[in-house]
């Protein structure tokens, strides 16, 4: 029984899957003797493979950023940006989505077999950087004959690999797509995934990451570390309009029941995020966004990091983004004009926080749409 | 032996305690049958008991505002503001500092013996809101021969009881100092509130508050409440400063181990914390804090909460302040304003977030010195 979808969906979508039997060599220093990368795409791929775009996911994002599944009642975590008519418009562009390598929706990750034990690679998973990322997204993009992407998209972690592609191949980036993202994490930014990773470790039911060896999930942890996730994503004033200080029962309990409307929120944030998400994930994409920072390489000089290359850029930040914050941006921006780079700018005025990159908000949906239409007519797609 | 202390301390202060032993009816429909309160007090009181001050103390603080205790090295946590020519002149002022009914530190709280059952309240122990604090501080007053306050004054949730003791007691109190306060928590605010109380409850040594009994501490949870709470007290700019992206041991780890120095500040902040707070007080304080809202029994609205009485007020914020932003300070200006009251504001420019109320910064310091020097010319001081 299929529900009737809307008209600029791109419709019903099944993930594919590849291997990779070449060994990666990670920036840790070990290496991946093989791995799979799960992936979505959309629309199609034109004759001169010059119409392809890749989209990059956040923090507890995945490969499925569009469409449908079967059987499913949402969509992607993106749609409101992708399909037809829409910003990455699928009547124009081909676009690919994979799971990062560490992930937990198919690509190879904690819960993938370690083929040199036989059992599920765990706590033993290594941590992988943005930049492994890529270099596992570049293989994909061979493996698909794309040999240069029209544009790099990702909003938060998203765009930050977006950032790295265009740094590592930008003879291999027509554009880069940077939304509500930043150049590195700040030491707030590092502090709040610290008190994250220190409530996953800290559970009882962790087991130093093998707790899958032990039959249970870190489950209280994983949730806490989404609870407090949530409250960066949002606002102060976007929690404000959507709660206030609206009570659960009509009136204060005097007891450590639920009280306030937040606090449900957050207590169903937080459990349901627990049966689709594994925590050693949790832990290294976190870590993956500590370590981001492409201008540590060239004397903390971001501008240097960016010495290369002819990709021109689209950077988005939203007002009441504190999480990632306009200033943020702002720095990337300066950077790219002290490289005499092609760059767009815009800081859309938002009250949603972070998570407005997701939202089809009208300033944000045309700046996008324009922005991408001149990529489009550019490349010939 | 004793360290030499500096010109502008109180020097060396005893904690004293006074026993009520008429029951204090609480909010929540409960009754402590009697209590404690512990207490300091710095400067005299003057003849005619006009000069004296009442300083309420934040969610982790205590009676030890200012000085030294015999044997310690730090003064306490408001040394910078109370003292010999600083903004609370005790050359002018009696001071009067307790701890909060709930507190550890002293003050009846859940690790006080439960006269009804000869054993430590612990989870049993009543939850107190701010009104309450305010009328047991009132008690206090009786029994110190205090009628009429010069001022009420705190930072913080000290601040919101400063403002409670206007609305509650108009007549004993002729000036409220509210200082990096609020009218309210916001829906955000009761957010982190909320993660920090799952953080506690959900550690497996918490027993439902009942630890003590099991002979343990539910030490994890405390530590990332705190670890929560230090990252809110700060501002993003003040962690930049302060730590940056700096590196523990000059380079990434590629494990979970501490790298960068902002985690292991946190790390530190949160186990030192452990051993000198109890987290049935913790608790306590998240939900007086969540709780507090005085123009809710006045249809929401603040001007009519505030419509009796003559106090004058000194409100404060500080521009970096996200955790109570000076938005929220300027809600309390604009109803003391709509009633026609004696109110002064000042934001004031600084990067240090929520804590900055506790610092020595100059703009701050003159201001609150001159507004206090009215005080003690109007009430004779």
């Amino acid at each position: 029984m299929s529900m009737e979808l809307p008209a600029d969906s791109v419709g019903y979508v099944t993930p594919k899957s590849l291997h990779f039997d070449q060994p990666l060599s990670l920036d840790c220093g070990r290496s991946l003797p093989s791995f799979d990368l799960t992936y979505e795409t959309y629309g199609e791929l034109n004759a001169d493979a010059s119409n392809a775009v890749l989209v990059m996911h956040a923090l507890s994002g995945n490969h499925h950023a569009a469409g449908y599944h079967e059987g499913a009642r949402k969509p992607g975590w993106w749609d409101a940006c992708i399909g037809p008519g829409k910003p990455i418009d699928t009547n124009r562009f081909f676009v690919v989505c994979s799971n990062n390598l560490g992930g937990c929706h198919g690509s190879t990750g904690p819960l993938s077999t370690n083929p040199e034990t036989g059992r599920p690679y765990g706590a033993d998973f290594p941590m992988v950087t943005v930049g492994d990322w890529v270099r596992s997204q570049a293989r994909l993009a061979d493996r698909l004959g794309i040999r240069r992407w029209a544009a790099v998209v990702g909003g938060s972690l998203g765009g930050m690999q977006a950032l790295q592609w265009s740094i590592d191949y930008p003879e291999r980036c027509h554009a880069a797509v940077i939304i509500a993202a930043a150049p590195s994490l700040s030491a707030q930014n590092i502090g709040f995934n610290e008190v994250a990773r220190q409530a996953i470790m800290g559970d009882p039911d962790f087991h130093g990451g093998r707790y899958a060896e032990h039959g249970v999930l870190p489950a209280r942890g994983l949730a806490l570390a989404r609870m407090l996730g949530h409250i960066t994503y949002l606002s102060d004033d976007a929690m404000g309009a959507k709660f206030g200080r609206g009570l659960r029962n009509g009136k204060l309990g005097f007891a450590f029941d639920v009280d306030f409307e937040v606090e449900s929120y957050l207590r169903y944030q937080g459990k349901s995020f627990v049966g689709g998400f594994d925590a050693n994930t949790y832990l290294l994409m976190t870590k993956a966004l500590d370590y981001f920072d492409p201008a540590a390489a060239h004397g903390d000089d971001l501008a240097a990091a960016l010495a290369r290359g002819r990709t021109r850029y689209l950077v988005v930040s939203f007002t009441s983004d504190w999480r990632f914050s306009p200033a943020r941006s702002r720095e990337l921006v300066r950077a790219l004009l002290d490289r005499d780079r092609d760059v767009v700018y815009s800081e859309i005025e938002a009250h949603q926080g972070h998570d407005a990159f997701l939202m089809p908000l009208p300033d944000y949906a045309s700046l996008f749409s324009a922005y991408m239409q001149g990529v489009a007519r550019e490349v010939g797609a």
